[in-house]
């Protein structure tokens, strides 16, 4: 590690703390930064700070929004009798982007991951739950990552409504679209073999 | 482009006015920072600011420095008929690693380029040539970056200092050790071959 001097350094250990920002990519930044405008190096300073103190969470979804209730939330053309449960506010964005989903969403903020130290205590799981006291509510779609933890939390949730009579389904998994079968990893195969369908 | 809601869109703007980071990279770093804790992203925005009030530069080499002569200049065991002349405090810290030179350094902080608005008149160039009067200093080793705008800015000053009567060389360009001359580009196998020397 490379000693420049206390202000630089620092920056460095700061910026080195964020995800995929190695030692030698917040060096390059550092110095790239130090030759910033003052002006845009404190834009950026208070956009950090502001974004923690600024952001609200829609009261019903838990989605980032711009106001109490979110615009999906507040929509009634959506129907609300279907919930699409998503990892993070992106999943939101990706889902809306194929613009072939019209029910409601709920916003996890995570997923259960003990290695993380992450319990479903820390998940919006409870607020999931309430939502469904009204009956209005038929199905839920796991849409969680295929991933371990995305799986486990599915589970999870899956355990916890189904007594409530409310259908659970998980989004499908198999080989992507354009994608090859050579180079599909061994689990991405079985799964498009499990959820094969007649044609 | 997603739009999220108002703070975070700003956030990822600021973010991604930084080298290397792309709009994908500005989002996850965004979210990620949404669920870092408040002391965590303070101090990186503290850091930030800091670095460009706190930041001071050593009057004679015009390094990054702690105090306002830098432990390089300030140290008399180091010879000061040689100065090593370099883009920026990086190249000082890769040059002070191979523990090979004892003279002095100076730093131009950037290097001549039209293309960016860069005129010899930004850089460290008239501090140099200040240095240059006492008649102390015998060589000046062009240590500035093979690249069509360090190689201009070696020659701008090779001309400036000269005709003083101070010997001025260019570091070696040819084949890096443990590079393969399969894969080494035309320009430096040229260079490798231009540079030979009797064995």
């Amino acid at each position: 590690m490379e000693n420049y001097s206390e202000p630089i350094d620092r920056l460095i250990n700061e910026l080195s703390k964020l995800p995929g920002v190695g030692r030698k990519t917040a060096q390059r930044l550092a110095f790239h930064i130090i030759n910033m405008d003052s002006n845009d190096i404190n834009a950026l300073a208070k956009a950090l700070v502001d974004v923690k103190n600024e952001i609200k969470y829609c009261k019903i979804c838990c989605n980032i929004a711009d106001s109490e209730i979110c615009s999906i939330c507040s929509n009634d053309h959506r129907d609300s009798s279907m919930i699409c449960v998503v990892e993070d506010p992106r999943d939101v964005a990706a889902m809306e982007r194929t613009k072939d989903y019209n029910g409601k969403y709920h916003v996890l903020n995570g997923v259960i991951s003990p290695m993380d130290g992450v319990g479903p205590e820390m998940l919006k799981i409870k607020e999931l739950i309430s939502r469904l006291g009204t009956g209005e509510v038929k199905e839920i779609i796991m849409a969680t990552n295929p991933t371990i933890e995305g799986e486990a939390t599915a589970m999870y949730i899956s355990r916890l409504v189904k007594p409530m009579g409310i259908k659970v389904t998980r989004i499908a998994h198999g080989l992507p679209v354009g994608g090859d079968l050579e180079y599909a990893d061994d689990v991405t195969i079985s799964k498009a073999m499990e959820g094969r369908r007649e044609i």
